[in-house]
């Protein structure tokens, strides 16, 4: 059987590939994660879509839909070969209706042309994921993802109203609809976001949008104790303050960040915390004073406030650079994103900052630390010459314990990057018996296990 | 077998009943589907609902759990006999953990009692349903339920973090987690809620709560046109403001409310909306008068805003009503609830309001219509001679034309009381292929198909 030739058949030659340098670009994702596909497809409908799975299904060849390749857990990684589905092509907005609060989009769109599409009317759509320039809604959707504003706005699920999807036997269904809510059947839209396209590909999306909150401010704190600063996000929230966002950046940070950028002149000190409010302006006034108040309560010191744009930009410089750091502070080296997606209980948020110093300590590795502390989710960043077998061997070991003490502290392996294939095996640990619930959802609805084999754990 | 003595090894006896009197009070709820189950069984521990669902599972019995019995579709009613479980022992607040903005319950718990241990504490449980007094957390949550508020605040969807679920099987699994976002495997927590006990039993929740609204105002408005109030909804939101309610009454829900208490002396109109904004003090008072502002300029008269809460209770008197007055308009006649929960996009609530009206004078039969228009969810009530056979074949079609006009409006058949049996043919047309999926996730879970059977429209 000529699967090629059966594939021009479904879409122009010149969007189907199988040549090794083009399918060399497809056998990674932005993870230490390899496979190479077969076959390179770029759909522009979902009727093509449903043709390509349905060749894909009578000759049980793996399918693989991938976005941008932002993911850092080998989720769009063709690990069983077969076909990869490159889904960039499908990238319209369909329809901006502000009159019902959603709009409909297709797959392949980047995430930030959405919100500049939507700013002019006064909207947004609140997940926010680091990778917003780069990363499109599809793969958000696929990985349950979220980002910093999801401790006041939730997370990808909560905007989610429909989806299009493409299920295994190339059938087209949609998940929900129009309307803002809804108690009939199953929730298929849910169990669709998260899925890592091992249930189905997602063709399109009906998002529900937010109106832009009109003020916002940001307040800066200083602390010498890396677990006060812990202690001050549960203290915020209990004092019944909702924050549009709250960073967290440890003193590895703080000091990569510096060598980074020298003019950013961070105090140097156990950690910093930065945190937004949102909404009307008399509120947002009031709600950054609360903050900073509880902030110095728990011991912070050199709190600053910002109210106008440029003064928050600049507050927020420092944790914008946090991720492109790392190395800075391990020259010659590079980070490997391993365990780094962890998220704990926020109440557990000082002693997970502890247990990752002993582990770093133990291992004798670098560990940065810092991330969405407001919905417990932190991000660590190491580093290593990737060509040093040793060095990976305590990298794993490292990040190994990073999970394992997430799980100790009733946390979750992935707070929003997902499973992929670098976290699967710590889904019996994490869920028990829900798992076998999962791998009966899996067979049921995709017998062969032609969509994105060996991901999640489910196999 | 005898069914009833193996019960009695499970369950202390006094909790067991086959008694016929026993057996007709939980053949109904409050909808108009009937069916006398065989065995009601009140477990008071998860061991004992696992062991009761694996003799359930071993015999073939049907299984349904049954909360206050407050559904409006049938959907506690056991249809093919079989076993009830009464979950109203299991009734407990577990955890109350405001560092970690949530608390653990069991599921008979009422709605209300959980919020009256919040307040104290200075937070609350967002999802309101009407029957907030009666109803419980368990049903609530497998009803996939919302309420007044779900406009602002969401539905029960965005504040489960977990749930622990009897299987069909007898295996007990957690489906969620403590921390407050994962991107760790399928969404087992949004599967389950509103699954109606078609797929296991929920025996425990952690619940994500919210910090109590420092001040609340509430606008009534006075439509002489009832499209205008519904316009008047859209027109709100694309204005950027968040209500944290909408409700409207139509001129016969006006009637009937002013026929049932004289004092409150609404003015005789075609609609009324009452707009609830809550937050910081300072931008609910900007956000009522925008509110107002926005209500006369789509036409509305009488516009007054209630800031203290003596004034809001008084101008809530009129809405809280609206469900109890439907059988003063008519006399000697009782209130049926059969299309009654329809959902439409926010936009189409002026059209839909047309239909309603349209549909009630060629059936000739009173139609009131109130509800979270907020969130294009509409309640429409409708009361008979229950004894009259031609009078039910009319409210029968009366229903089926509201039902059908939702769905042509790209709606649903339920916006947040569930489909239970009453609404199950509605499924196909509503979900298409969709329903090939839940009737696949249902045989793979549940393949004997003992968990609450005829629901759902599965079958």
């Amino acid at each position: 059987m000529d699967i090629f030739a059966k594939l021009q058949n479904i879409v122009t030659p010149l969007r189907i590939s199988n040549d090794p340098a083009e399918l060399y670009c497809y056998s990674s994702d932005a993870s230490y994660i390899k496979g190479t596909p077969d076959y390179v497809v770029m759909p522009s409908t979902t009727a093509e879509v449903s043709e390509i799975v349905k060749l894909a299904q009578k000759h049980h060849i793996p399918i693989v839909a991938r976005g941008a390749g932002t993911g850092l857990a080998g989720g769009a990684v063709p690990l069983c070969g077969g076909i990869v589905l490159d889904m960039s092509r499908m990238n319209r907005i369909i329809d901006i209706d502000i009159r019902n609060l959603q709009v409909l989009v297709e797959p392949g769109l980047i995430h930030a042309d959405l919100n500049r599409a939507l700013e002019p009317h006064g909207f947004f759509f609140p997940p926010d994921p680091g990778s917003s320039e780069m990363c499109t809604l599809g793969g958000l959707i696929a990985n349950r993802g979220s980002g910093m504003r999801s401790v006041k706005y939730g997370t990808v699920t909560d905007y989610v109203l429909d989806l299009e999807v493409v299920m295994p036997d190339g059938a087209v269904i949609r998940t929900g609809g129009r309307v803002m809510k809804s108690a009939s059947g199953y929730d298929l839209t849910a169990l669709m976001i998260g899925s890592e396209g091992t249930l189905g590909i997602i063709t399109g999306a009906r998002l529900k949008i937010h109106p832009l909150p009109e003020a916002r401010a940001a307040v800066l704190a200083h602390f010498n104790e890396l677990e006060a600063a812990g202690r001050t996000v549960s203290a915020i929230m209990e004092k019944g303050i909702v924050p549009s966002a709250c960073e967290l950046m440890d003193s590895t940070t703080i000091k990569a960040v510096n060598t980074y950028d020298a003019n950013l002149n961070i105090p140097d000190c156990e950690a910093m915390l930065l945190i937004e409010v949102d909404g009307a302006p008399c509120s947002v006034e009031s709600g950054a004073a609360r903050v900073a108040e509880c902030c110095r309560e728990l011991g912070a010191f050199d709190v600053t406030i910002a109210y106008s744009e440029p003064e928050m930009k600049e507050l927020w410089a420092a944790r914008r650079l946090a991720g492109a750091a790392v190395t800075r502070l391990n020259p010659g080296k590079t980070r490997v994103y391993i365990g780094e997606d962890i998220a704990v209980p926020l109440s557990a948020i000082p002693e997970m900052l502890r247990e990752i110093r002993n582990i770093s300590d133990r291992h004798g590795l670098n560990i940065m630390t810092y991330g969405h502390a407001g919905d417990g989710n932190l991000h660590t960043g190491m580093a290593i010459d990737t060509l040093d077998e040793e060095q990976w061997e305590v990298l794993e070991k490292t990040a190994d314990d990073i999970h394992l003490a997430a799980l100790r502290l009733n946390g979750t392996v992935s707070g929003e990057h997902g499973i992929g294939s670098a976290r699967g095996m710590y889904m019996i640990k994490e869920h028990g018996g829900a798992l076998d619930v999962m791998i009966a959802i899996k067979q049921a609805l995709d017998p062969h296990n032609i969509m994105n084999p060996q991901k999640v754990g489910l196999e």
